[in-house]
C-alpha cells in the first residue's frame, strides 16, 4: 500500500470512499438529495459512530423521532444506537459528507498522536 | 452522553470537531489556508491515519516528497507515517477537512454494521 492516495469525487447520489481510497479505519460518503427526497429508511448501527457534515444546501435529521434542522456549515455526532433519517428542505437539495468510525476507537490524537518533523 | 450533538462551524482558519461534539472515533478539523499560505511544519503520526477532502479552492501537498495537486473534490488518504504539508496555492484559498482515526480501527461499516429501523 502507497503513503498515500488520492480520488477525484465526481457530482452524483452518493460516492463512498473506503473501498477507493482504501481507508482502513473509517468509511467517508459524499451524498447528494434533491430538493423534496429523502433517504427512503432509517438506519441505526451496531459498532459505529456517524459524524455528518452540510457541505451545500439545507434540509433536516430525524433522529430517534427528535426533528433536527440542518443547513450548510452543520456538524453532528450521531451514536451508534439512535435511530436516523436524513432529509433534503421542499424547496433546496442538501448534500452532506457521512463519517462511519468505531465508537470509541480513536486513543490519541493531534498533538499526543502527531510528530513534527 | 446524548443520542446526538449538532454545531455550527463558523469561518475561520481552523475548527476541530474532536471536543466540540465529543466524539470518539475520530477528530476531525475544518481548515482554511489563504492563498500563499502553508502549514508551518510537516507532521507523521503515530498511529492515525488521515482522510483529507478539498472543500474549496486549490492547492498542493507535500507528502514524502512528492507534490499532490489539490483541487475541490478531491479526497486523499495519507498513512500515519507520511511526511505530509500543506499549501494553498499563490492565486486561490483552499479549505479542506482533515479526518484523524486510528489506523486498523474499523471492523464493519455499512451493510455489515447498519440496521434498518
Amino acid at each position: 500500500m502507497s503513503n498515500f492516495k488520492k480520488v477525484k469525487v465526481e457530482q452524483g447520489a452518493r460516492f463512498e470512499l473506503h473501498d477507493a481510497l482504501e481507508l482502513t479505519g473509517a468509511e467517508v460518503s459524499i451524498n447528494e438529495l434533491p430538493k423534496g427526497a429523502g433517504v427512503p429508511f432509517v438506519h441505526s448501527h451496531r459498532e459505529n459512530e456517524e459524524i455528518y457534515g452540510i457541505l451545500e444546501g439545507c434540509g433536516r435529521a430525524e433522529i430517534d423521532g427528535e426533528s433536527v434542522p440542518l443547513a450548510a456549515g452543520d456538524w453532528l455526532r450521531v451514536a451508534p444506537a439512535a435511530k436516523r433519517r436524513f432529509f433534503a428542505a421542499e424547496n433546496s437539495p442538501i448534500k452532506y459528507i457521512c463519517i462511519q468510525v468505531k465508537a470509541g476507537s480513536l486513543k490519541n490524537y493531534t498533538a499526543t498522536d502527531a510528530e513534527i518533523v
